[in-house]
């Protein structure tokens, strides 16, 4: 074990005065000891292909550069999945893990341009193909003798979809769609391998039949001749230009001029257009809440994979990094003794744990409404929706921030693209607009939360387990006093989250009656609505983390188990200082119990401070996906920054030509 | 006026409903109509040249290709000031305009590699330098005979100057100082030119002479040579790699091994060492403070320019984009009519008032205080020192979520670099760790505050202005009831401010009694330390805000007068409402309050909705300085996404080679 030698000093020491198995902690993570063996091995098998290395970091490339990088480490990762299909040895977790999360963003850091083609090409047309349909495509598609990609948001519309511009009219005389971009913002824009990659699309357009529209409907449409690539006749196609993050992506533009299809090229397992043009409607339009739904979930998971690498990173280099001086006649003390870097770190490692079992939590709840809508049950469809639309919001939001602060919390050096992560957070904050926009989706869970109160109103007994706590507060029963326990401190969160929605409720009444129709009411009062909203999410989040940590801990031993409870504390904590204006409006909380809870939270930052690094390690992230010079294991930070720096193009040569076009010129006054 | 006639059908309406003169507020922002007209030309006379113009839009070129663009983009820049120069029409206005500000970013967007040499070179040789060193050098530099640069953070040592570990040693028998880097964490690290550009450079090292160290002090070191521009012998020499932002500026790292340098290269005008090797300590130390300041002082600035850029664009996006049904049986409403929308942009707009205004007023202590050092006195330097700290913290972490909040308002759009938000990000959010990390300088007014605290338990009267009203929390005298008005809320800032203050001090003697030493009990208690500093800002802007805006609307016409008042107040009622939790606390505001103040803030976005195009028009930022797609002065937004798109290199062919290397072998299973 020569390597672990090199460890720095003071990484090493933290790790030896861990006081819980890191091991342990893994294994809970991962959800047992096979299941983290499995990973590792699954890890391995990915990165021993060596896909992921890059001769120059793909960060000096041009963007041209970078997207021919991302094809050629796509195709290749591809290659690899097949030949994993043939031993027999692709599992959908391995899937799984390659086109998404932690493992994936190792090998395309910046954006896989084949994505889509697995993850909504595919999936739609199982989804909402007829069995004909997916048996013509699906086997080619599978194999990769074609790739698509899913075609939905516009240049003039994303979040509103019934808005989409783009048209598939029938023509019974050729029985084909003929398919339009009656206007510039009509155009296709933003779906990732569009530009120059996919070969084939799904299309969502507004389906007009026998002289009238029928609203959006999927297409599959051929974009590019199979054999030059070509972009076949009327299909204008290309790149949507530089963006923050994901240039490995490939997103395209896509307009139509007269683009004839087939019949059957209408995906029609919901809703159909007959040879004549008859359309008949779909048996239940709902079911295409699905997929929405199932992204947001994913999504959930995808933010806690951000904060735990971006969190690992700020702790170690906090645990090696030392600055200032505390004390005159001492040595200068690692950054992470000064609490107000505790403050920044702690809150992104118990956040992880907070959303990870919220993640599951939805997610478990998600498959059985799913098993529930199959056999005809839409009745938790609501609750459902409305919880994935708030917690997508809250956990894109707060991961955007955790990664940021822990970026800024390694000052100057979070900067360099070489800690990664810049490159991280662009890939966060990216989540914060797609997939429906964080503030719409906030709106929407506080229209199921507007409704419940009026439910609530009439018969309490009738609200969702999730909304129940509304009831409690509707009834307009004396809440029980101020208990400053942890408890006690979700409890508050909850009467929090009703009062918002009820004060929102009175304040749109109170509109109403002053002249202001419910639309006008309803948005006058929409920044406080948002806000109901989040508190709502943020007392399911606290209330699930406590309870699932809870379950869990139970045969964790005595050790690990005390400082997962610690982070629990810690989270709820946190949020209570942080939303202390909404507390003291809504509950009986006192300047005491304040001065208590602030106390408290510093004693936690102290007791955790031993374990930060053990708690990371835990996350047990490798170098080779952390991808990060500030944050490997062995805590050789400035000499990784160092050698990150040497593989710099412009360090290639010791003069760069500019010199002696424009420089020298400039100082010899002969420019 | 062909060209207005292209104006947006929307945005022109905006326009057409605003109350007040654009003009009129552009006047009054600049100063006077004069000044307004001469920025006019000074852009004018510099976008002429045509400098800032791009073949190929920078976002898609290499990292090398970038810098070789900035060197030569800034050699134009230097070469068309010494004309001016030569035609006696450099005045210092048009120096600092294309140094920094909004216009020298649009020229360089992404980092200028040869500011340094005016911002920090020669300002360092005149400010430190002895007659014989200015004469010697200033006159070279100033003609750009020789590129400096400025040398003082390393790769293990940023914020505390005291840690640096470069040494300069003298050597009496050659009498020369000798440079050296003992370790890698003494390489300097970050230095803007450093890398490929200067050719001489400011070393801030750790002086040695007789056998004892002196601590920190500059010298001036020839890096490469004059002719060939190769590194000179002992001098390692490179750039430190891709950054978040900023990558033209050519960021370098550097190392001696035995560098000699004649003794007078050291700037001798403060401390000195004579032929012998004796050391003779300066007059004064607190003289340097003098640049720190200056440039803190100047970044508030800067980050006015920066958020008046993210909110014209947003907010003009705002008014062109239509999105969602709010009313069945009406259009899709502007953006902008959505209240959320509004209560993202509009704090935004006031925001850059409020730091505009906090700006000239700390600009104009500045000058007091630098006149009364310069006579001897230096009673006000602790004052300046510590609003210059919380004021850099504060603007820049504000600037940051402003423009962040611009670019997510835009939705999907904003992610696109020809929004022109994610570089403007980039650059503020450096901002948050350059020139003393956030936390660290609000820990370092917090010490002043706390020390203002003790003070004025002995003695209220002997407190400087801007903590005066610490005297008045202090002496326990009873608080005022709350008062719902501008002038209340700002007195309640104060008192949070003052309130958060004493909770400190208590809590560090609490944590002294109970055994804790002085430095691990301020420690503990940092977290709320810098939560009172930073509330200590809030009180001062706000009240810097309010007062200069009365005396400023003074002589304005009644419209804007009143446009700019309800500014006022949405920037106070605003901060009221996010900061509901410490106002709870330490003031006696109620709960019919804190409904009354958002029912204005509610109103107050209401009334401001017909302004805000005026409000950012007002700004008067020309398309070339705002450079993107979505802001532009005419609402063309879609089509600009796209002719910004057509720009892409990958657009320019319909067939990328990727096809045929990668894509077409994997879809035919030959790969």
């Amino acid at each position: 074990m020569t390597l672990l030698n090199k460890v720095n000093g003071d990484l090493q020491r933290e790790r030896d005065n861990c006081t819980f198995s890191v091991t342990e902690l893994t294994n809970l993570i991962d959800g047992d000891a096979q299941k983290t063996e499995e990973r590792k091995q699954r890890e391995e098998m990915v990165l021993k292909e060596g896909i992921h290395l890059e001769p120059v970091p793909a960060v000096y490339l041009s963007h041209k550069e970078k997207y021919e990088l991302a094809v050629k480490k796509s195709c290749a990762l591809f290659k690899m999945i097949k030949r994993l299909q043939e031993e027999e040895n692709a599992g959908m977790e391995n899937y799984m893990a390659v086109l998404g999360g932690s493992l994936g963003s190792a090998i395309l850091g910046d954006g896989n341009p084949i994505t889509l083609h697995y993850v909504m090409f595919i999936p739609t047309i199982m989804g909402q193909g007829t069995v004909e349909q997916q048996a013509y495509w699906i086997g080619r598609a599978f194999n990769l003798n074609i790739i698509g990609t899913y075609a939905q948001t516009e240049l003039g519309h994303g979040t509103f979809i019934r808005g989409l511009e783009t048209t598939a009219t029938y023509d019974p005389s050729t029985k084909e769609f003929v398919l339009n971009s009656p206007t510039l913002t009509s155009y296709k824009w933003w779906p990732g391998g569009l530009a120059h990659t996919a070969n084939y699309c799904i299309v969502m357009a507004q389906l007009y039949t026998q002289g009238k529209c029928h609203g959006i409907h999927p297409f599959i449409v051929q974009l590019r001749d199979e054999e030059s690539h070509m972009p076949l006749r009327g299909i204008k196609v290309g790149e949507i230009g530089a963006k923050l993050g994901m240039n490995g992506t490939n997103n395209g533009f896509l307009g139509f001029e007269n683009v004839r299809i087939p019949r059957d090229h209408m995906l029609m397992k919901n809703s159909k257009v007959l040879e004549d043009g008859t359309y008949v409607n779909a048996p239940n339009s709902k079911l295409t809440y699905g997929t929405m739904m199932f992204v947001r979930v994913m999504i959930v998971n995808d933010m806690c994979n951000y904060i735990a690498k971006a969190v690992t990173i700020a702790t170690r280099y906090s645990a090696i990094r030392r600055q200032s001086k505390m004390k005159p006649d001492e040595p200068e003390p690692q950054i992470i003794d000064f609490l107000t870097q505790r403050h920044k770190l702690f809150i992104g490692i118990a956040s992880v744990h907070a959303f990870k079992l919220s993640s599951e939590w939805i997610w478990n709840m998600y498959n059985n409404v799913t098993a529930e809508l199959e056999s005809g049950d839409l009745e938790r469809l609501p609750e459902l929706h409305a919880l994935s639309c708030c917690l997508k919001a809250v956990s894109t939001a707060d991961a955007a921030e955790c990664v940021e602060r822990c970026r800024l919390a390694c000052g100057g050096h979070g900067y360099m693209l070489s800690s990664n992560l810049p490159l991280m957070y662009g890939l966060v904050t990216a989540a914060c607009t797609y997939e429906g926009e964080n503030t719409v989706m906030l709106l929407q869970t506080a229209r199921y939360l507007v409704k419940s109160w009026h439910q609530a109103r009439q018969d309490s007994g009738t609200l969702t387990p999730t909304v129940s706590y509304i009831g409690r507060v509707a009834s307009g029963r004396r809440m029980p006093p101020w208990d400053n326990t942890i408890e006690g401190i979700i409890e508050g969160f909850h009467v929090v989250a009703a009062g918002k929605i009820g004060v929102c409720v009175n304040q749109i009444e109170k509109r109403q009656k002053a002249g202001l129709c419910y639309e006008d009411a309803w948005n006058m009062t929409s920044v406080q609505l948002a806000s109901a909203s989040e508190a709502h999410c943020r007392a399911i989040i606290l209330a699930t983390y406590f309870k699932e940590t809870q379950i869990r801990v139970d045969s964790a031993s005595p050790a690990l188990k005390q400082v997962l409870l610690q982070l629990v504390d810690l989270y709820v904590v946190y949020w209570a200082l942080a939303r202390l204006g909404d507390l003291l409006r809504f509950t009986s909380i006192s300047e005491r119990d304040v001065e208590q809870l602030q106390s408290w939270y510093e004693d936690l930052l102290n007791k955790l401070r031993v374990n930060a690094v053990g708690l990371v390690d835990g996350f047990d992230i490798r170098d080779e996906i952390l991808n990060s010079a500030l944050g490997a294991f062995d805590g050789r930070a400035y000499e990784r920054l160092m050698e990150e720096a040497m593989k710099s193009p412009l360090n290639a040569e010791p003069v760069n030509k500019s010199f002696h076009d424009y420089l020298k010129p400039l100082m010899q006054g002969k420019l």
